[in-house]
């Protein structure tokens, strides 16, 4: 079989945090010469050392694999992220702030780039294959150590410049607050699987295995892990509510590690937020069926419309 | 200057909890015969009783008009509404649920109907003509005895089956909240217009003139009115961010009977914005410049979409 420029494979990087994950990822979504390597960190030229990265990563990958040369590249970045300007906004992880990505990694991988935001590509994956597909009104949140969405409208993406989707930033009630105080604080402060985690160990002095730990201690009868496991409900139940009176969100699909509680962490957030809610319609609560490729292959989806786009 | 179909004027009607407003509207958005009754309220047929007041409308007006005959009318309601399928799904002050107004209406009047919401259709209006016109993502606040909005999203209505913008039901911290509750309330209980002059009864006993009563006595120097106030810019300032947040909301418009405070309400509502926001970008406060007319105008606008439609 001879492979058109449609079938060929494009060259996906999701760079996150911590790490930067490449490969070849073919039209059937297969994944070839998948790599995981550390993102680097440089704070001076924070876009120019990963974009760096990317060049070397390019290369040796074209090595392995000469027989499929990539006609494009898709990478996504997390942070706020303008992907019609090809701009990385700002990441307070990454630390870089109006950093011209499209242009700067074209220069360098001398092919075309679509760059986006790494939870809007991998949660457009998900939205379009997974179990919200039936859904136009869809918020897709990834419940980490941090919380990041993507928000759809009448099945379109809400971008809004990049500035759409930080859940993980709205104020909820703050569980920890003392009278006088405000009250508030942001939802990834309670209701990630970090902050879980984080409040157990600040409060008991005891260190849990994550999120997961704590579930668990709750399981056997401690008192203090069932409540910040509820008070994490409670925050992700607030949110979900606010979403659903601002953009009548039908659907939620909820990823990332806090998701793999399952019906564990479902059932009560269903609870609470019909307990939330008045007249209005109850959005459907939903497991991600996102794996962890999900971010390379949305940003593969991203680089292949561009070869549509030019063909 | 013989009048075309798309000059012609068209009937509007813009029902209200306790008024109905009518009249012709021609194409330069002039008000012909603008009359206002009372809303026929009848528990057995809530949408019924208020179609047939506006048949009796339509033949009232037709008879002072016999010049321009209307070729197509435009009916707004509040509640939750879905103009695609012609419905009223619920409106919690009328009384319906689930009423086919479009087909129901288009039996009476003999004419085509557009039926939408008020809010929305009144948002369009501003959005169109006012001071957000520049911005793609925009939130609508009236903000009077109760809240209702209107949500913009890529320049497009975000509409969810008339289940978005409810924003006066989404949850705020509570500033009433004793130690060990929930702390939270709903937006209209404490930022609404009505809320403000309640809460200030409840606390002082005294009545006074509204919300506008509260801030001037604020103004004197009452500390009880002073919180109040403040209290009611919080809960606004606090749902502001959610969209921010959730939506990436450019500028808000707020109007209502509350708008009329102007920088009274706007100057502390951008200060404590900006106090709740980290890196987002902060959204422009705009006082709306629409009059009471503008539901009729909207109305009319809907109206003459239909009639553009048909030719």
């Amino acid at each position: 079989m001879v492979l058109g420029a449609a079938e060929s494979p494009v060259l996906s990087f999701d760079v996150g945090g911590t790490d930067i994950k490449a490969g070849l990822v073919d039209a059937r979504g297969t994944v070839l010469g998948m790599r995981r390597v550390p993102t680097p960190l440089d704070p001076a030229r924070p876009g120019e050392a990963v974009l760096d990265r990317l060049a070397e990563l390019k290369t040796e990958l074209a090595a392995e694999f000469p027989e499929v040369p990539a006609k494009a590249a898709g990478i996504i970045v997390p942070g706020i992220v303008d992907s019609v300007a090809g701009v990385g906004v700002y990441s307070a992880n990454l630390g870089w702030r109006n950093f011209p990505f499209t242009a700067e990694a074209e220069k360098r991988l001398g092919i075309p780039v679509a760059f986006d935001h790494d939870v809007r590509s991998a949660a457009a994956v998900e939205h379009t294959f997974g179990g919200s597909k039936e859904f136009n009104d869809v918020v897709v949140m990834v419940v980490g150590t941090g919380i990041a969405a993507a928000v759809f409208s009448g099945g379109k993406a809400v971008t809004a410049g990049g500035f759409a989707g930080e859940l993980g930033h709205a104020q909820v009630p703050d569980p920890d607050a003392g009278p006088g105080s405000t009250g508030s604080t942001i939802l990834e402060a309670v209701g990630s699987a970090g902050a879980i985690a984080k409040r157990y160990y600040r409060a008991s002095g005891n260190r849990v295995n994550g999120a997961r730990g704590v579930l668990l201690r709750a399981g056997d009868g401690d008192e203090l892990a069932a409540r910040i496991w509820a008070d994490a409900v409670d925050a992700l139940a607030f949110t979900i509510c606010q979403c659903v009176n601002i953009m009548g969100t039908e659907a939620v699909v909820i990823g990332g590690g806090l998701a793999e509680a399952g019906d564990q962490l479902l059932e009560p957030l269903r609870t609470k937020v019909d307990g939330i809610l008045d007249f209005q319609r109850r959005p459907q609560l939903i497991r991600a069926e996102l794996g962890q490729d999900a971010g390379l292959l949305g940003a593969a989806l991203n680089a292949r419309a561009l070869l549509g786009a030019a063909q």
